[in-house]
C-alpha cells in the first residue's frame, strides 16, 4: 500500500483544545497521515506565533511542516479564538509573557499536547518561533524543554538567564533581519555575548536588507495598517533562505541522513 | 550512454599552467567528465586557498566541488609550487596582496582560467575562498568580475571600496567562527555596516565556538606547529554546517531547482 498511500498523501489537520493555568487555549495540529502514524512516529515541530496571536500564518507554516513529513503543532500562547491584527492590542497581549516563568510554562503546554498525539518519536523535537514566538522558544529552551533544536525568526532575543546554560538541551538556529529597527544592535550583541558566555551549541545568521517579520506574506499589509512601515516587512529572499536552512538545520539536529 | 557513463563517473583532475603580472602560476581544476563536457557546460566555481598556498586542502574542496557536479578551479595566488606550513611565511606572501589591486588581478587570472576550459556556463560562476582566499574573493567581487556569488569561509574581512558597490555583481555567504580572535568584532561591524551602506545582498552566519580556520581538519596541526593553538582550528559542526550553506547557496545563485 506505500506507493498508492503516498500518492494520495494528504495533510490533516485540526483544532485541539488545552488548558493551561486556568486559560483555555486552542491549538492547531497538523500531519500527513500517509507519512505519519503511532506505529511510524515522526520527528515533531512546535509553532509559536507572532504577536499577533494563532491567525492564519502560523497555522499555514504548520501545514509546511507536515508536507515535509513533521508532525507540527501551532500552539496557542492567548487563548482561544484570541488573535488580533492591532499592534497595540498584540503589544498587550505579548507583553503578559516577557521575562515571566509564563512564557515557558505556556509554550510547555503546547508542547506537551505536541507529544500527547501519539505520533511524534519524543527524541527529536524541535521549536520553532516568529518575532514573539521566537522570543518564546528561547524561553523555552532555557527551562531545559525537551528540545533538540529551536530556530527563531526575527525573534526579540532573550540573552541566556542565569540557570540556563545547565538546563538548556537544545541548539539554537538564529535567523535575524540585518535592517530590524526591533532588534537592534545593542540586543544582538548582548545577546551573542550571553551565548557565547554560556558555551551554546548556536548558529546566529542575519540576512541583508531585511526588517522585522521578513518572513510574513502579510507584513507590509500589517506594516500599513499599524503606521510600522519600514519596521516590519516582508522579505522574500530571507524568508526562502531562512526556510531553507531551517531545513537543513532539521535533517542534523533529527539525523536525517 | 547516460546512465552506464554516470554510473562510471570519475572526477578528472589535472594542474594548469598560466601566468599573471609576470609570474609563473600553476592551478588545480577538477570536473566530473560524466556530467560536465563542452556540449553540456556546468556552473563554475573559483576556490582561492588560505594564505599557506595552494597545498592539499583547497585541491580536496575542489574535487568535493567536482562531484557536486560543478567545474571547479583551485588558483595560484603566489607562483607555481610555492606553498608554505610557517605562519611567518605565510603572512609575508599574503601580505604582498592585502590592500592592493594586484589581489582582484591575481584571482581574475584564476577566473579567467576557469572560463577557458571551455566546461563552464559563464553566466554561472561562482567563487569561495578560505581564511586569506576569502579576503581574497571580496576582493575579486568587488571589482566587478561576473561572479554571480562569492563565500567567504572564516575570511579576513574587506568593507566595500569607495567605487565597490556599483560594480558588484556577487551575492555574498559570510561564515564566520563566533570566536575567531583573527576577526575581531570591530572588524565584523564595520564590514557590515559597509555592507549595508552599500545595499550588497548578503548573509552574514557565525558559528558558536569556532576560531579562524574552522574548515580545515589540519588546522589544528597548523596550529601546534605554528603557535597558535586557540588563535586557528578546526570545528566539524561549524564546517559541515558552512558546507550545506554553500550548497543550499549554489542551487539558489545558479538557480537549480
Amino acid at each position: 500500500m506505500g506507493t498508492a498511500a503516498s500518492l494520495r498523501a494528504k495533510v490533516i489537520t485540526k483544532p485541539v483544545a488545552y488548558e493551561q493555568g486556568g486559560v483555555k487555549l486552542e491549538g492547531f495540529l497538523a500531519y500527513d497521515d500517509a507519512k505519519v502514524s503511532p506505529e511510524k512516529k515522526a520527528p515533531g515541530v512546535l509553532v509559536v506565533p507572532e504577536w499577533w496571536g494563532l491567525d492564519d500564518y502560523p497555522k499555514g507554516r504548520a501545514e509546511q511542516l507536515a508536507k515535509l513529513g513533521y508532525v507540527a503543532f501551532a500552539l496557542d500562547m492567548y487563548g482561544a479564538g484570541i488573535s488580533t491584527t492591532d499592534a497595540k492590542k498584540a503589544g498587550e497581549l505579548a507583553r503578559q509573557f516577557y521575562g515571566k516563568p509564563l512564557m515557558a510554562e505556556r509554550a510547555q503546554a503546547g508542547l506537551d499536547q505536541l507529544l500527547a498525539t501519539g505520533l511524534v518519536d519524543a527524541g527529536r523535537v524541535a521549536a520553532i518561533g516568529y518575532c514573539f514566538g521566537g522570543s518564546t522558544v528561547q524561553a523555552l529552551a532555557y527551562s531545559g524543554a525537551p528540545l533538540a533544536g529551536i530556530v527563531s525568526f526575527h525573534g526579540g532575543l532573550i540573552p541566556v538567564p542565569a540557570d540556563a546554560a545547565e538546563k538548556n538541551k537544545a541548539k539554537f538556529l538564529m535567523c535575524q533581519g540585518a535592517m530590524d529597527p526591533l532588534v537592534n544592535k545593542a540586543a544582538v550583541d548582548t545577546f551573542i555575548q550571553s551565548m557565547n558566555a554560556g558555551k551554546f551549541d548556536y548558529q546566529f545568521i542575519s540576512y541583508a536588507g531585511a526588517v522585522h517579520a521578513f518572513t510574513n506574506p502579510e507584513a507590509d499589509k500589517m506594516a500599513a495598517a499599524n503606521g510600522m512601515t519600514g519596521k516590519i516587512g516582508y522579505n522574500a529572499a530571507a524568508d526562502h533562505r531562512s526556510w531553507a536552512l531551517m531545513k537543513s538545520f532539521f535533517k542534523e539536529i533529527f539525523d536525517q541522513k
